[in-house]
């Protein structure tokens, strides 16, 4: 039995003992290829598996076409560079084919890219026996100072979010009760990525690691952490939350593609201020980067007071 | 309904009202992103899906994963330029990831991947409900000059093969059989990348369009003919088999990723020499680029005479 941890060891593993050809940041939401000029691509592919990540039954094909975009579009964003192409790949059973699912999967996916900036520039089309499986491949290019890298975060640093939490996993939960139509169903259901937002702050040097929070804070603050070989403490007072979402979601809930970033403490005020003035929309600063204290790196805080949180983030298997 | 060659000219339509962000290359095996100073990455995705392109009974896990790895890099050397890495996504069912299927995929994808020179870059995993289902994203790094496209091909052209046809076809029906392991079966289960040859093609400036033999030459070289806006014939009897093919197998078989090329006419001779004394082994004209004439572009000769032929290449749907 391999867990989806043990994989991605093994597969990390694998990844260092071959050639790099001039690539890097394994680890980080995408991979960096340095092409001169100061210029950087960066690369990152997401899978959308029907009965794994969406129901026929409850997600049109719009919806389906947007989601397996915006993903990826998060993860090129969330490093603090624009998209610029995708490759789409998508396994289709037979039905599938013949009704009018494919047009409108297409036409919303086409839609999507338009609005988004971004090219379509491959990818493959074939039968499936069941499932309908779609991997997109994004592409992004940008500067080399505007990258943001997990490793990045400095103790000191405020932690911070873009929007308030948990409203997809309340989402989720809608959907899986029929309820297709909330406030909550929808925002699961129709993620967008960050891109104007992550192109910002990747122009902003007080900004340190960033990273986009598709399987919850508790999961993914972890990465930062770890890659930073720092700690971090969480206020969960400050934690903001989306008015359908719990703690719990708030916290562990997944799927938000929202940023998480760290920030010099001395520079968080003008931050958050220039970023109001610009996208009339708030900051929350939910936490401080601290001296890595050994195995349990993030300590959760409840009005100043440390608490246990077993929160663990989204589980793949 | 919509057909594979629907959806195809439906992808190719979007793609073309999207901005190209300095992408180009759409229809050919790979989409190309010129980066300065003379070089060009060139991007490619293909779907490996179980039940459509393999069974698990049929093949191991280490075939499946040199099977996903090698057409990837198959389409990038057929235009010429050396693969470079990959980003690999899997899904695959719960119960697969009880057993040793993972462990031996990664393996051996690791280990093709090392032969091959490339990084791997990135990727997803992901569970899936039943089917396991791979994609693979290729990248390729080399000069503009070296690049051949399908489009490329001149009146007067060889058209040239590098190796005899039809092996992978008749092992597939060697497969289906339950006759595992015939010299065309394993042909079928573990195809190799033309990665040195098509390198070396790409080199040579009097090689004009290339592409690898994917759906079998009697649908690919209609591509080629189609882009280029020209007319071909080919000789049957010089169209080299594989010993265990059927004439049918040669011309309509897929998954041959060998590779299908033009040449200059007077160019030709020296060629053929040259490449025998590099690789120790042949090449194969086939038959001569001509002179468009309208609908039926491709003609087939036997013995000098044309024929009715309605081979058509495998079709995905």
């Amino acid at each position: 039995m391999m867990t989806e941890f043990g994989l991605i060891a093994a597969i990390e593993q694998m990844t260092k003992q071959l050639p790099d050809n001039g690539f890097e940041g394994i680890g980080d939401d995408c991979a960096l290829l340095p092409i001169g000029g100061g210029e950087v691509l960066c690369f990152t592919a997401d899978l959308v598996v029907e009965g794994v990540h969406f129901l026929r039954q409850t997600m049109t094909p719009e919806e389906v076409a947007e989601k397996a975009l915006q993903v990826n579009l998060s993860d090129v964003a969330s490093m603090g560079v624009r998209p610029v192409a995708t490759l789409l790949s998508v396994a289709l059973p037979r039905e599938v084919m013949e009704g009018d699912w494919v047009e409108r999967f297409m036409a919303s996916y086409g839609a999507a890219s338009q609005r988004s900036g971004v090219a379509l520039i491959g990818g493959d089309t074939t039968a499936s026996e069941r499932d309908i499986v779609i991997n997109v491949t994004a592409i992004g290019r940008g500067r080399e100072e505007q990258i943001k890298r997990r490793s990045a975060a400095r103790v000191g640093d405020w932690i911070v979010v873009t929007a308030p939490l948990g409203g997809s996993a309340a989402g989720l939960r809608d959907l899986l009760a029929g309820r297709l139509d909330t406030p909550a169903a929808r925002l699961h259901k129709s993620p967008e990525a960050q891109i104007e937002a992550g192109v910002w702050l990747g122009a902003r040097r007080e900004v340190h690691a960033m990273m986009d929070i598709s399987d919850g804070i508790a999961s993914d603050l972890r990465h930062i952490l770890h890659r930073s070989a720092v700690g971090g403490e969480v206020e969960l007072l400050q934690v903001p939350q989306h008015p359908a979402a719990t703690r719990e979601d708030a916290l562990a809930g997944g799927e938000e593609y929202q940023l998480l970033f760290t920030v010099a403490e001395e520079a968080w005020p003008a931050l958050a201020a220039d970023y109001r003035r610009h996208f009339a929309r708030e900051l929350y600063a939910i936490g401080r980067i601290t001296a890595s204290n050994g195995a349990s790196s993030l300590r959760w805080l409840l009005d100043g007071k440390e608490i246990e949180g077993n929160w663990q983030g989204f589980r793949h298997y």
